[in-house]
């Protein structure tokens, strides 16, 4: 319940990004209420905001409302990444901040433009410790792993992901991402205009809505999530999507809202590395 | 449109405060959504606001989910009196800060929980400057005024209105308060709580939302309303409902959300008195 106010208001915006008409944007508002109206028939805040969307995109006739957003951001990510590696380069303990880089990555949404000096406050996010971090368990796992499926979530936050990728070499990485646009997740396109192509496999998850719903993805999906040696979601629409799921993953992510920071046992903003396996979460 | 995504985050928390029952909270989710798809049909957010509190009330028979909330307002904001006092006494200007005030009083809700020192964020808040302030108006209706109406907003904010009115002193002072709880508006209890039936005659609008939508108020607030030389109309609810109105009224408040600071051409939180003449606004 606590997330209808906010998908409603996302879409408000999203059908302000589609289009200046505000005869279309009420009736953007008036289908958005009826499927919010019906909210109990959804699986998880990921399934309702693909519907939601998707009444977007047909009401207005544009696919991706948040293209520019998501070239902006990709774009203000690649010009930090010479920082991104300095900062990473710098540390002990290289594999937790490269982990910490690609959760930092989640902000680069909100952040910029609440910033008059994004390099600052980057810098400030990035410093922060996680709240949560199975870092023992993950390096444990990498000794005998093989293969990674990340599954991401923003554009832009993917450039942060390759500096993760980089610090684990050797492994067979597979990035997969939405399968259609939908607010500004990653799809192919930004997965290559984010220079992923050049160390991983990229695919989609085969489910539009923002968030991996296992039972909405494709076969080649799951096909490589249930293979993969480990599993890294990034994101809160993941870690919803993903969080009784039976096979155990490693949710990236911040909690950028208190009903996740809630049930991640965190306080709002925190950054948390964790460990899930079926019978613990 | 904007008001939506808000309305239904108030009524989650009324649910809250009304119930711990989540059976309960989600049947009154369920009928504010029904509420909410037929927005079309209110005249504003009060009258919508208004609608949904009925449902929290009949749903789990607490006719006043904010009455801990008030009392404690109430009591916070008296004990600041004397810090209020003291700070319009030191003044150049008594009757502007006076005022300055009683629009301060607007953020008693939540200003004290964000805060761990109360009297700083009450004291940097009273010391900000109006944006918009047309005292020289307001100074010119004084000379000719007898009687002066001020329609109330939250609980605790009364209490800050009470030290406007000792500013105001020879004036017939009628002090309007809603007809019914609804979320944190002032009550008549609340007035007599704050101590306001010293100075002012108290009435209620006759009208249960938290706005005073004229074609719902009672014929006692309307002719109060008709007769008064001058309106105070304190608070985003009951600017709402009155920024169309055919007599000549004061707009005494902070502008707590965007759509409301750019109806008045304003930034976010800003402080605004502003005059309002049916040609006007």
């Amino acid at each position: 319940m606590d997330c209808l106010p906010c998908v409603l208001r996302q879409v408000l915006e999203s059908s302000r990004m589609a289009t200046d008409k505000a005869e279309s944007q009420a009736k953007i508002m008036d289908e958005a209420l009826m499927i919010l109206a019906n909210y109990k028939r959804y699986q998880s805040s990921p399934d309702i905001v693909k519907d939601m969307h998707q009444v977007v995109k047909r009401l207005t006739g544009i696919s991706d409302p948040y293209k520019a957003v998501k070239e902006r951001d990709i774009k203000t990510a690649k010009e930090a990444s010479p920082l991104l590696r300095e900062f990473v380069g710098n540390k002990q303990g290289k594999l937790y901040w490269a982990l910490k880089t690609a959760a930092t990555g989640n902000i680069i949404d909100s952040a910029i433009y609440n910033s008059l000096n994004f390099t600052d406050c980057l810098e400030n996010e990035l410093a922060k410790e996680f709240t949560v971090c199975d870092l023992n368990i993950f390096e444990e796992e990498l000794k005998s792993a093989k293969s990674i499926l990340i599954i991401g979530d923003n554009a832009g936050e993917t450039v942060f992901d390759r500096v993760l990728i980089e610090y684990l070499p050797g492994y067979e990485i597979t990035y997969a991402v939405r399968d259609e646009p939908i607010i500004n997740d990653a799809t192919l396109q930004d997965a290559y205009d984010s220079g992923l192509c050049d160390c991983a496999d990229i695919i989609t998850t085969g489910c539009g809505a923002p968030g991996a719903i296992l039972n909405q993805c494709g076969a080649e999906f799951l096909s490589v999530f249930n293979r993969a040696d480990i599993v890294i979601s990034k994101g809160q629409g993941n870690f919803e999507a993903l969080s009784d799921c039976r096979r155990p993953v490693f949710f990236l992510l911040k909690a950028k809202c208190a009903m996740i920071a809630r049930r991640l046992g965190v306080n709002l903003n925190s950054y948390v590395f964790k460990y899930h396996r079926a019978e613990v979460i």
